[in-house]
């Protein structure tokens, strides 16, 4: 039965594609590139050809814009758009190809492959789906800075900036406290953070990419840094 | 200067390394294998010797035990270990090589690797050390489950098991949570999630390793399946 490789490409150093990631992207004809965020395609495209020749592919980018719940809250709008996704995919793989849906960093987070799943099952055709890891920005983000996520009986929570309002809370209970796609809402989390105390917080952006920022004082951080792939990172002192 | 590079190898599938740590561990002259939890050091070494053509290459085992909490918190047996362990490195660096330091999974999570910074940054010598990325096993754990960690606007929180008595709490205000080694206080937690609605689980445990476990109701995890490598996947349904 033809397969759905789901790759995790890392979030930007090409080097940080895994050994599978890479030899899948070898195997496979057929090359789905979602297109949903600022510069996706190209940085996606950019990563996977600096490791794998792509000039045999056949390559489709699938036009489907952000979602911000689950598939199920949305408006018939958005899921007719990943209906027609899924139906690109579907007609290849009942054309017996095996192929390859590209998502940046690691599939499981934030990436918008999981809302296709619904209507990938639909189909009458068995789909048989294989979701290959990659590295997150997370995890690059901790190592660029040389500390860890967490260690020994340490905890940690992840957000999108739409839990901004949140964080002085959530960093009472966990060690490490990491906001997503923080440029919107970074200077009332910088207002925020004035007030909590023994914490240490670094600003990070286009981690692998061009421009990439990391800013261990908050008030260095610019206008011009707050870009979309960027992150803020609260640590409790050890000592607090 | 010669250069510490500590290589996340990720959980257990050798094709999960990365081409970076691949490259790396191709390089360097020594390889440190730290020895602390069970069968660490062959897991490592297996995953290791699948990719990297090992027989010309210097290794050592470092000894120390699992630590609990941050360095500052431990008594000064454990903190000899560490600084044996980091003289060693050190020893190897002033030599003039560059060195290798494995790490299951991400370096960033859980690895014992930081205890030693404090050990190296103490040393006369300035030490350069550069932290290679990896899969980590929570990362693998939802992609063999095909379900996303977080989608949209979710949030997820991870906590080693010593937290298994706040879950319920934690839940509600995460989408996603992950228990790590829970095999511990497995039973304590199925308890606890009878009591919780709305709820999806999931035990995992050995990923990519012999005696790999995905058992999605707890009702069929049995003593033997209960693991050191294990977590406790909750999420809350998507209709809650």
């Amino acid at each position: 039965m033809p397969k759905l490789y789901v790759i995790g490409i890392g979030p930007g150093d090409p080097e940080l594609l895994t050994l599978k990631a890479k030899r899948i992207l070898e195997e496979v004809d057929f090359l789905f590139f979602p297109k949903g965020r600022e510069e996706g395609v190209s940085l996606a495209r950019s990563i996977v050809e600096a490791k794998v020749d792509l000039s045999k592919k056949n390559i489709e980018e699938l036009h489907f814009p952000m979602a911000k719940k689950g598939e199920w809250e949305h408006g018939p709008e958005l899921r007719e758009k990943w209906q027609i996704a899924a139906n690109k995919i579907l007609y290849r793989l009942n054309d017996g190809m095996d192929v390859a849906f590209l998502t940046l960093g690691d599939p499981g987070l934030y990436s918008t492959f999981f809302y296709l799943i619904p209507f990938l099952e639909q189909s009458s055709s068995n789909v048989e789906i294989e979701i290959v890891p990659g590295i997150s920005s997370i995890n690059v983000a901790f190592s660029k800075l040389k500390i860890p996520i967490v260690l020994g009986d340490e905890s940690f929570a992840v957000l999108p900036a739409t839990y901004a309002k949140d964080i002085a809370n959530v960093i009472k209970q966990f060690s490490t406290v990491v906001l997503m796609k923080v440029n919107k809402v970074f200077n009332e989390c910088r207002e925020l953070m004035r007030e909590i105390k023994d914490v240490d917080t670094y600003y990070v952006a286009r981690l692998g990419m061009d421009g990439e920022t990391v800013i261990e004082d908050l008030d260095l951080v610019g206008e011009e840094d707050l870009t979309y792939f960027s992150m803020l990172i609260i640590k409790r002192r050890k000592d607090a």
